[in-house]
């Protein structure tokens, strides 16, 4: 079976990303350290707020680096629900090592364990939201991420269960208004985007109506972004380029735009292929842990 | 008049940091610079919600990277709302320079003032709401910030109003529950932390009744946490601790835990001289920017 | 109109690169440049061998670090023949600035542009020897590039007219019997990688067989690349494979391995989109440039 | 018992550095690693000279990274004195691993061991001064540190006995006639200082007169430094304001200039919380330590 | 019994290097590895042409990165010759390790593999020629490298059995036409270098004539390199300063420009104590290696 | 004229460094610089004691980084001497900028000049006792540096008359009593050596006898070392092995161990080529510069 943890590469600058992280924390001395010295100690990781755990392979190279040993009692992208507890504390993992390490360990690694659990936590109700009106493609992300974070960002989007979406600008081309008017026309953007980013990639285009669509699709995008088209015209549009198109060009359809859960429901229909937004990601609510040293 | 930016060195590691956001999104190519080409272009960048700019000389440095000019229609701290604009959305500065500098440095420039500005305007929500309330003491954040983006977040509670609390384990010690219980008692804990950090630092130490609270204070510490009191426990212990050790000891007062614009009333009194929360800038909502090229 | 160094961002890693570059020159002191001095000179960039010029804003970056002037005589991608002048010495660019600087300067911006030259003269070569044989698809390198210098070999490639194929292991992600051996089928294979790498990019697989392929293209791979295939059953199952497809499904064919100028020939047809070799950019010979001081 | 060797956390930039010093000194090749060999081999670290024994993390940590096993037989802090030893020389631990890492790390560890220690001993030796004449306040170093090296040297001083004062510009802040200028006076200085630094941190201000003390205290200085006093009128005035301020306000008294072994004493008063002085850590002896292969 | 790998220190930036190479084919995510898993495997190396084995510990440092263990078949130096085997292919080390972590290694373990074999095998070929023509003296390497992979190349010509040359402009200095064009006169380059350089470092002076040659010799250079001299004439200016200088002055004497394998021959005389040529690094053929795993 | 700071390349790893010092003296926010803000302001650079000024590419550099202008009033290299000045401090440079730019370089820009020009300063003075005493051969420094700071001391040393030695352990080999037992004799350490270092690096051996030296001679070593010879031995030692190997063999010859300014004069002999001592250099007296903004 697939796991997530296998997406980060045993030698990976993710590693040398944690260390920052840690170091952020503690640039000179640590005076708190130095105050309760080096016992052997365990700790419990607490979950006391309802979500998806994630972040996993982060926190534990966080607790690695400092020298700590953990044993998780949950799994990557799990429902935890401390709800059951008496306290509302639900025990998630034990570490154990020298009492300074934990200490050192704590805030970084609870940081990064809420914000990676509050993203997927926010993917999975768009993503179940989705299925529950049985639509059966794509939920996607974007790439409104926080700087810095991006491959946690995207990597919890995948936990939640929705697409990344293209990482950065040396991903998947995607082609806007911008792009179309500085060359003339979109047939113009796609060639030129093709000469140089070549067969191995794809190319997006955004466009604003069905005919700028036609273009696109004839000039050999990839991928169609309809933006701005309302809930109706949305699915009017997205079943007349299906149609148009079968058997002579291959396409996918993704809609994007102020894309929410209050709102995904109005655009729902199986010829989009992708709905993406950054609702899922941006400013959504942190998932609560802490650590405590056992005693 | 002090100036934010001025808080940033000539010669700063967060110059570095803004190198190492732009270069996660571009690894390797910039396909879409290779479409738009280099021709001059200007772009608004605009704002479409009510709230704080916060971030200024973040945004400008990723512009001066990208070989950009700027010319900003506001000053850092501002009041940004766009409900006046026809379009709903406030012009905020003015970018110029090569086409495809503006499409580099369009997200990560986005992602900055967005986040930074949430943050800000979300601690100016508090500290307004304080204010009405007739509290003219601080209220300030904590250390659970979002990984590798600490120098952002301190820097826009500042903008919004708030006081940054500890930058980090190197700067006031903080000694809590582990530490004590690791030492033996508050007077050892905040000796032996003196030891270490010496005259020019502060010792907190975090209190769970009156008791220890005078014991703080008696060996020395500056500054008292008051740690799961009800506001009305807490007012009483506020009152008997500043009026019992007033002219003998100097110390301030702080309180903590779940608080919240929905709940900050019930705890505010004169006598705490901090409210530390995150609920200022962790999983706030990000304020929404765009950056349009003219044409 | 496109041009290639459109494709190096404004603000990016590649900079580092060659600042790391210089510096592995000189760790310590520069003692040439203390013998010269810092009076002011000028050289001229000599091309002494045909080739195709390419790696020109990687030389340009490395004179501007060492603070010197360079005005070029020929464009990124244009043949250098240095035949037709009297010494056998094409001058290809002037540098100016001080002495000391330009002797710093040299070995490394020499250094880069024989190998980026290199590689595009040898690309070149195998794209007009298709082209003569009436081929229209495209003629791509690989993933065996020089450690650290993949970025600037890549680009060469583009110059030489070639396609860079997938640039690492985060980009297309190819399938080959050991990813299949560990998932049990092909089929496994394509499903799980899409889980991962989603919509936007694409899954190539490797096959062995036409049943191979069929399962692969069935699965939803976007490229299928024929490995091990002799010039003429590659044809057979080449065609077969597209016109039974035809109106179905959207796929690419690529032919690869011991590809070469000497035998390309024989494995030439309309059907296979893309040849890829390492002959194109491993241990191909360097043009030769040389700098030389005016006096 | 509190450990110098926590103050250093597990995952620290301390650790980088002593991967960069080790660099320092073999950029390219190891010939002598390669002359000698790895053969098993144990080597005897010596001291020939009374001193504090002080930077034993550092050295520690040079050793192992070029995995070699270490054994002290004395502690950090200790005195040495191998003037007891027949031929001068103390042993002070045991290095053990393969031949060509002892003398790779030879040079490195024994030039951070003979500086450290060098501060912890001319600390030491003030200190002691100081308490001779019953003096039971602080002596503390200062931020004229060597460059790149300040962490060893503010630590070598807490082995020493001495309080290491602020660490650097983003601690406590010292306001001194240049900030008190631009400001046009001392309570705007402070207060503005206040905005940006908050309640965690402490504030300084060096102050000519009993006047600017006066003025500095009452705006809610933390530590008043009064700077350029004689030995007499500092007494008149450091009393004067202690006696002034009692009950009213809280702050330390700190005196600094030119203070050092030969004239401390002349200074010296129990008003005065802290005497300050780089006479400790700058331009100080080195302790002089060898590393000779047991044969 | 000397070995190569000793010239690489146990803390090095030649490991950092790796960790760079690495990180450079997987930016983000390993999807590849996501697909395979963690399954425990064994992989086999695989030497495809006949060449001297190079790079050993390089490719030793990749995969103990990945977490793999490795044993080789075969000594750094050694000739490897496929042609014995039935299937052409020479087992030359096992990997062992997780699936998804041999997959990681692979292509940069081969990549560096093979490149450091090529310049050995070159290095090796230029060595037997001059040996079996009966010359005693030295073969030569250059500057010549690959920007990034000094080291390895270098490192590779010792393997081959060639002399690397000075390996920075920070090593032995070089006085060409352009620093003596600067100073005025061979005697002023030499004795300006000496002033920097000190004792410890040697000088060499490239001489277009015997008087140029003997005036450097005068002057103290260490080395004359004889520049630009007929095969003939080369041999008469050799013996002619050999014979005037014995006993007077110690320096040895450099052949340099356009040697390669086809013309070595005309050169080779003793008087002659080195022949450098970058045909033995720069633009050689790669050896061919493959790892598979074991199934 | 050859200057110094031509010895400091335009693109090196010491502008880095720079950075790396002004960075550690300011990792999070610059509280100073928020209070006095940015107005144009000058200041001057005082000496305050007699001393060889050395340092200023690095103090330019550091002015440099943080946007400052500086003029100088005195070279690199000249005696400054402030006992004629009134007050006792004598100008040596004037710096312009935003005062908070200002107050950020000032203290790492002193730290730099003040241990730089007390290495030459020191260096001189016994340079100028050995000229005094009519020895014309070389005064050297070693490898008991600081670490991280040795390119500036090796620098200083140059600038106070000195010869730098060996810069590490990739420069010129050194074979002491370790190298030679692992060996098996001084005859295997040297050739050893020389099949990795090759012709373009020296080899020195630390010799203990003059049997030692002849071996070392004979083997082919460029320096020898005569290291613990009393001051009479010596000259007898040197003399004799300077009129046996006259005609046949090249080398220098060293001498070292203990020497400083008191006892150089018991050593100095025109047979020894280099005497060198890390009392240059290593725990030597600063010199005392202040940085004052004019008002």
């Amino acid at each position: 079976m697939c796991q997530f943890k296998n997406l980060l590469p045993a030698n990976g600058a993710w590693k040398q990303d944690v260390s920052n992280w840690l170091q952020e924390d503690v640039p000179s001395f640590d005076f708190g350290g130095f105050v309760v010295g080096s016992d052997a100690k365990t700790a419990t990781l607490l979950c006391k707020q309802e979500g998806v755990l994630s972040g996993v392979p982060f926190a534990e190279e966080v607790f690695k680096q400092c020298n700590l040993d953990v044993e998780w009692f949950f799994s990557e992208g799990e429902l935890l629900d401390p709800s059951s507890e008496e306290n509302g504390k639900l025990p998630v993992a034990r570490v154990s090592g020298e009492a300074k390490n934990i200490l050192l360990a704590e805030r970084t690694a609870l940081n990064l364990l809420s914000r990676s659990s509050g993203i997927a936590t926010s993917s999975k109700k768009l993503v179940q939201l989705a299925k529950a009106a049985s639509y059966s493609g794509i939920i996607a992300g974007t790439r409104k991420t926080t700087p810095g974070l991006r491959r946690l960002e995207k990597y919890s989007m995948l936990v939640g269960g929705c697409d990344m979406h293209r990482y950065d600008l040396s991903s998947m081309v995607m082609l806007k208004d911008n792009h179309i008017w500085s060359t003339g026309s979109i047939t113009n953007a796609v060639r030129n985007a093709r000469k140089a980013c070549g067969f191995s990639m794809k190319i997006e285009v955004e466009c604003q109506s069905e005919e700028e669509a036609d273009e696109a699709i004839e000039a050999g995008a990839d991928v169609i972004m309809l933006d701005n088209f309302t809930g109706n015209s949305l699915k009017i549009v997205a079943q007349s380029l299906k149609k148009k198109w079968a058997g002579k060009k291959h396409f996918l359809l993704e809609c994007s735009g102020g894309l929410k859960l209050e709102n995904l429901s109005e655009y729902l229909c199986q010829e989009i292929d992708i709905y993406s937004t950054s609702s899922i990601h941006q400013g959504v609510d942190v998932i609560d842990f802490s650590l405590k040293i056992d005693h």
